[in-house]
């Protein structure tokens, strides 16, 4: 997507230097615009558990290119056992996501082939460049079939303005390009359907407020920053016509693990008939996992997250203490929002039921 | 309450002059502890509107204050209808809560019996620090009727701790003294029973974050702050036992309105059957709407509050920017909670169904 008049991608391989990964660091976004180099697998499982780059596609991605690192720095004698060892570091950075473990297998599969270091090293690069440019065409595509449920709404309010609401920052900055949630909605825009999204700031690291708003200002797409409090309001007045978010891991019997209050939204909807769509690559599915509350692990990070808000203040990205000095804090950053909350998945093969029988029905390959 | 060793309520007459009202101005808490005085009616509009003071009887006594200020401020020819005239500026200040008109009507009622122009400033004085000494005093007897259902808890769970949750401030800083949310709780902890508080950080003006959090610091209180979105997961996984919050504004049919999110909390005691109570005095109380979600008025604040997060940096109390420069942002202050959502109301009375037949069962005399 534009970044001003340049196109981006948010990860993508050092031009002239197929040994260095540049992405952006999202960290300082949207006060500071930050393009970072990653050369080892150290720096790389820092960018993911330190939040450089973030959402669900984009560690994915990002873990891809961590074991191209990892063939880079095995010994030659003890390849395979050196390889599998440094992904454990990748594994470790953020146990809710399930594309790191997706990137991590098929980068794991797709060696097996190679028969010598070279060649294995060869096929890491190559898969993990495939990773990349799949997770941005499977946002591509579930744009196309996504618009159509916007396009329909529109349809029935004879134009006046389609008012979704996302929650976090599904947006290309988490993913390749695109992104999923908001994928629909470039879609729609670019078509001329008349939008409006309610961007939730997404406390405490406020991906909302920072990434989504920065995006579609980007993008030119007319949103409102609203307080992740304000939803249930806005629903209950029928001023929010869908919901659209994003996933980090969604069990193939459709519970969607998000980014933490994701569930209270899908309440709301529900409450207020309002549809409830969560868009994903299929690369989000966890194929093994039947119930998402009870098994889906969830990350907690450290509380310094919510005592603390950051932001611009005199041309510098600082930090401010919200809370008594000594009051404790905690920091769950995921819930799991249950199927029956949902109206559908939108993915890249199309749209399903958030159920077993409905992402089968997309995915029968993976019927067992 | 204590702040450090001293006792406060939050609003006062000063010592030895009956023409000056003294509040914490709560803008700046946590860090920094001011004491203003009020002269004015148009002060006292001020404090209310800015939420110098704020939270359902706090205001409610301000405006008791403020009305007794028109009374200085009112020419001697016209007096009545200068009071009523400056009434209006304290009338106007924040839309959703019922306490201000409470005390206004109260106010202009009392001065009725009054027959010269100084007996009317004698009785605007006393019915001020009547309304003071009432809301302290009903705050505290809510606290005695609420304590029992955390009692309750406690021994089914045999003495382990009860998991509160609590959105805002509804605490002595919203009040005149002891709060509403928060009387039951500090009952329960001065009883010894073993309590702990979720302490939502209530976005975008951080109440809980900045209020709650050093209330229960101050009184002793363990808790722990979470971000709003936070609250859902919690209830999922049984780690509430349950809510208590405080209101603006109830209907008599028992809709709540009370700070923004509260609904989303609601939703979510619902669907994981965990028991939600609103604590409130009678004053608080609307004897004529029926239907809380489309008659309160909800009250549309500055975006600057949704834009900037407000904290401590360098000593100082300051502002940063969150979202790009450029990008609206709306902030309803307000929702509105229906009844169907609600285990019970805590008044000064007792406890009782939050529908007009519990409510006019408390309070007889108010049937028509």
């Amino acid at each position: 997507m534009k970044v001003g008049e340049k196109h981006y991608r948010t990860i993508w391989v050092k031009k002239g230097d197929n040994k260095t990964v540049q992405i952006i660091d999202q960290r300082n976004l949207p006060h500071e615009f930050i393009i970072e180099d990653l050369k080892t697998v150290e720096e790389t499982a820092r960018a993911i558990k330190d939040m450089h780059v973030r959402g669900a596609g984009l560690v994915g991605a990002t873990a891809g290119f961590g074991i191209y690192f990892a063939t880079l720095q095995a010994s030659k004698e003890n390849f395979d056992e050196d390889v599998k060892k440094l992904s454990e570091k990748i594994l470790a950075t953020r146990p809710t996501t399930n594309n790191i473990s997706y990137a991590v297998k098929k980068q794991l599969r797709a060696m097996k082939k190679g028969k010598t270091v070279q060649e294995k090293i060869s096929i890491a690069l190559k898969t993990a460049q495939e990773i990349t440019d799949e997770d941005a065409e499977f946002c591509r595509r579930l744009g196309e079939h996504g618009y159509k449920i916007i396009e329909e709404i529109s349809k029935k309010k004879n134009g006046e303005p389609v008012n979704i609401l996302t929650h976090c920052n599904a947006g290309w900055l988490a993913f390749v390009d695109y992104g999923t949630a908001t994928a629909p909605i470039y879609e729609a825009f670019n078509r001329g359907i008349n939008v409006h999204v309610w961007v939730d700031e997404t406390r405490p690291r406020n991906q909302g407020a920072r990434l989504t708003a920065w995006e579609l200002s980007n993008h030119g797409v007319p949103h409102t920053v609203i307080a992740d409090n304000v939803g249930g309001h806005l629903m209950q007045h029928g001023m929010v016509d869908m919901v659209i978010v994003g996933t980090d891991r969604t069990t193939h019997t459709g519970d969607v693990a998000n980014k933490i209050g994701t569930y209270l939204k899908a309440l709301a909807a529900k409450d207020n008939n309002i549809p409830f769509y969560v868009a994903l690559p299929s690369s989000t599915f966890d194929w093994e996992m039947k119930d998402g509350v009870k098994e889906i692990p969830i990350e907690e990070r450290g509380n310094e997250e919510v005592k603390y808000a950051q932001g611009l203040l005199d041309g510098k990205v600082q930090k401010v203490l919200l809370t008594p000095k000594d009051s404790p804090a905690a920091n769950y950053a995921f819930d799991v929002t249950p199927r029956r909350l949902i109206t559908g998945l939108i993915t890249e093969r199309g749209i399903c039921e958030a159920s077993e029988k409905g992402v089968l029905g997309l995915y029968p390959e993976k019927k067992k």
